[in-house]
């Protein structure tokens, strides 16, 4: 029994509303994933990070979820307007190799980027590629129902017609059709389409184009909004909980989606609808299209003109955490360098709950602390708040540790297993310091046999031993040569 | 300009063959993957990293390859005459989730396993879920040809009337399809087939089956044998240069494949086909289907009944390469630790040269065994003399060292570049130490912080400086508290 409110803020009603799952116990989830054609930078680290939370949330809460994240591997077209090249493609004709070669080597470069920023891997990441008989019987669901015509062996979806006879199209970004035709332009190869508003539902492909497929309408590729329609539909069914993705994507993506589900089946697909805020540089968005980004990669090396040093995944994850996922994030170096150095704060006070000294009295109320800190996060993951009562539980542990406060075993035992538990469980941030180990033991090694030499000079046998037995405990080998001694890891 | 010659043992014609690739400088080769419904095992790792060397060496040779290994989620049966349940379905109605979710999760599970392992990623690794429409498009041309028919709501394919119109079948496994006749038993549940050796193309789903796609004959899915046929042309062409796979898919799997290909489109779908041979263990056959199999997560951890200890990936990879691909290799644990030695001594040789004391003449012909070692990996990728041979090499460092035998500069600077060049790249043996890094860190460190004690209270504050430098030096941050000194590494 899941006996914890959790709020969110549904884009859908522009409210915090309580989340109520349309099973039980179960809740099923969709993200839109990445387009797999660059490396991820850290726009794409932001919408996974916030999704993550969500996901650690609501299994913390005890549900059993099911997460779905696609990657979209065709059909999405450089100009958003249903035209210019799949982007896909773009970048496989660059790189000479085949669509599907640079696809799945992007996919790996993003999954290995988001598990390093500890996030946990999505039930199921299925492929556009991969569903296009699911795409068709959309498009000839929509066809039957007479809210999509066929024009030039494309097909697109009827916004007018949806509009005036379904719902009001645009009902997700809170605009009216009116809106939209104020800012639609009439751009030059969208003559098949009956309104420049209207949108692609399937591509009739140009002769060069490789990836397309036989269609009832013409050798083609599905439109971009159609794949998450399908996809969702098929691994969480018609009417799921939670439907996720950037801001970016509420126009028109969802509510394309909206459209395309509600037209050919009757129901919205999913009950709330959650939107995460982007990466500014600079005063702008983040993004591919701007050419602006920072990749995962970069991060990680440090290797980027805008970048003062190389940043851990850990203190890039935290960074993210301290502000809440509907604000702009800014990036810069010194909130990076104020995460890391706080992010430390939090492991050191973790690390020293176990050692503090024990009173018959508390101090503080930790009970009380470590509530704030939950009900923060089930107040519409609002990190940053969680993350300041973290901050302040462990000024009290620093000062239980200086003997300037007191706690009871009961409420130490109560902190060892909730503070670690937010912080490993909930905000998934790992303490482990992966990357450059090598280095550090090949440097404690020169230390260490340059002491076992001065030792035996000074002919200090005992330390000498004691260094020998230390190392062959470690499974360190040493060989003396005339060039001094060598060592050896044997594991 | 590739100016060595690679010979290959080829299933189809029984003999080792000079390699003549299709189109000059570019090599398709696809290999059969896992089916992924549970742990990668040994039997896996012998095939992924068989087919890793032929890449490897291929990609050395200066051939830009691509090379493609699918997954099979959908359409592996757990009876291998078209009937029983879907493996996949099956594992996923027993773990309670959906079928692509256990996809998924053993997908990712054989990819940690191979990564590991040091196995390069495949330039494309298709799904079969993915590739339904081609499939079908397949099985629709072999309708058009007479050469299936149709049964049911499920297509099989006519073995005798192609045996007798286009092609001998079996002409892979060097059977005649008399051979055939006599070892197939007629079994229940095979009604429909006109011949119990007739294979299924596309079956017709039961109603609670999960994974199935509209067809022009049924709600169904494709067989496992259409996958290969549908996916290599779709990514390497209809003539391709090399297929692979384990030995036990020559018949029925590969046979099939070739008789789908040559049956639809009139062409052999490879030129060259090779086949590594199994693993066996108390004298059979490893495998999932006879559970006598340890999986490479069992490998790595030593939770085994039958294994002595934990194996490091590397020691894994070059117990499988002191075999030859086309032998039976046994597992036993004496041939896993002299593995492990073997390449120790390989390591350690190769950490030397860099420190060799040069002399006017080499008292051995370095270049001369450098050649062997190559020819022999060109040599139908015979890696066991191509070790033997880096053991003499070895043998020969270890004497320049003890300075028994002699060395010039210029042929240590050829052993430089070309020992490591065939350990590092072509074999693909690395030494890291990864895995328990953190406790060797821990345990220098608690190591060094004893010495540093000592020392102060020695009022030997040259030697505590001098530690308290280094670990700085290092990013290793020592705190000073009652209860002794506490460390932590800043990345």
């Amino acid at each position: 029994m899941i006996n914890k409110e959790l709020k969110l803020y549904n884009t859908l009603t522009n409210k915090k509303e309580k989340f109520e799952p349309i099973n039980k116990d179960r809740v099923g989830m969709y993200v839109c994933g990445p387009t797999v054609y660059g490396e991820a930078h850290l726009g794409h680290a932001r919408s996974a990070i916030t999704f993550d939370i969500v996901f650690r949330t609501l299994k913390y809460l005890g549900y059993n979820v099911r997460y779905v994240r696609n990657f979209t591997d065709v059909g999405h077209l450089v100009n958003d307007a249903d035209s210019g090249d799949d982007k896909v493609e773009k970048q496989a004709s660059k790189e000479n190799k085949e669509p599907q070669e640079v696809a799945q080597y992007y996919e790996a470069k993003y999954l290995w980027a988001m598990d390093n920023l500890n996030c946990l891997r999505p039930s199921i990441q299925p492929l556009a590629s991969g569903h296009i008989i699911e795409q068709i019987d959309l498009v000839k669901a929509l066809l039957d129902k007479g809210l999509a015509y066929i024009s030039e062996g494309s097909v697109y979806f009827d916004v007018e017609k949806y509009d005036k006879t379904v719902k009001p199209y645009g009902i997700l970004s809170h605009r009216t059709l009116e809106n939209t035709k104020d800012n639609s332009r009439t751009l030059s190869g969208q003559e098949e389409k009956h309104n420049p508003f209207d949108f692609a539902l399937w591509k009739k492909a140009p002769k060069e184009h490789i990836m397309k497929w036989q269609s009832p309408w013409s050798e083609g590729f599905p439109g971009w909004h159609l794949e998450c329609s399908a996809m969702s539909r098929k691994y969480l069914g018609q009417e799921f909980d939670i439907h996720g993705g950037g801001m970016d994507l509420i126009f028109p993506h969802h509510d394309c989606e909206i459209a395309q589900s509600v037209g050919a089946y009757g129901n919205m697909p999913a009950k709330y609808w959650l939107h995460n805020n982007m990466i500014t540089i600079e005063g702008r968005k983040m993004g591919k299209s701007y050419n602006n980004f920072i990749t995962i990669t970069e991060m990680f090396s440090g290797e980027h003109h805008l970048l003062q040093k190389a940043y851990n995944p850990m203190t890039i994850r935290f960074f993210m955490l301290m502000a809440h996922y509907r604000s702009t994030l800014d990036f810069s170096n010194d909130a990076l360098i104020a995460a890391e150095k706080g992010l430390n704060r939090l492991f050191e006070a973790k690390d020293k709950i176990n050692s503090l000294p024990e009173s018959k009295e508390s101090s503080f109320d930790a009970k009380k602390l470590i509530d704030d800190t939950i009900n923060a996060v089930l107040d519409d993951f609002n990190t940053p708040i969680a993350i300041a009562t973290l901050f302040e539980i462990a000024k009290h542990i620093n000062s239980v540790m200086d003997k300037k406060e007191t706690i009871t075993k009961e409420d130490k035992d109560f902190l060892q297993t909730n503070f670690n538990d937010i912080i490993d469980n909930i905000l998934g941030l790992k303490n482990d310091n992966k990357g450059n180990n090598e280095d550090v033991i090949k440097g404690l090694m020169s230390l260490v046999l340059d002491m076992r030499k001065h030792a035996r000079e000074n002919k200090d046998y005992q330390t000498s031993d004691q260094i020998r037995d230390a190392l062959q405990e470690l499974g360190i080998e040493i060989k003396d040569s005339k060039d001094g001694a060598q060592w050896r890891l044997n594991k």
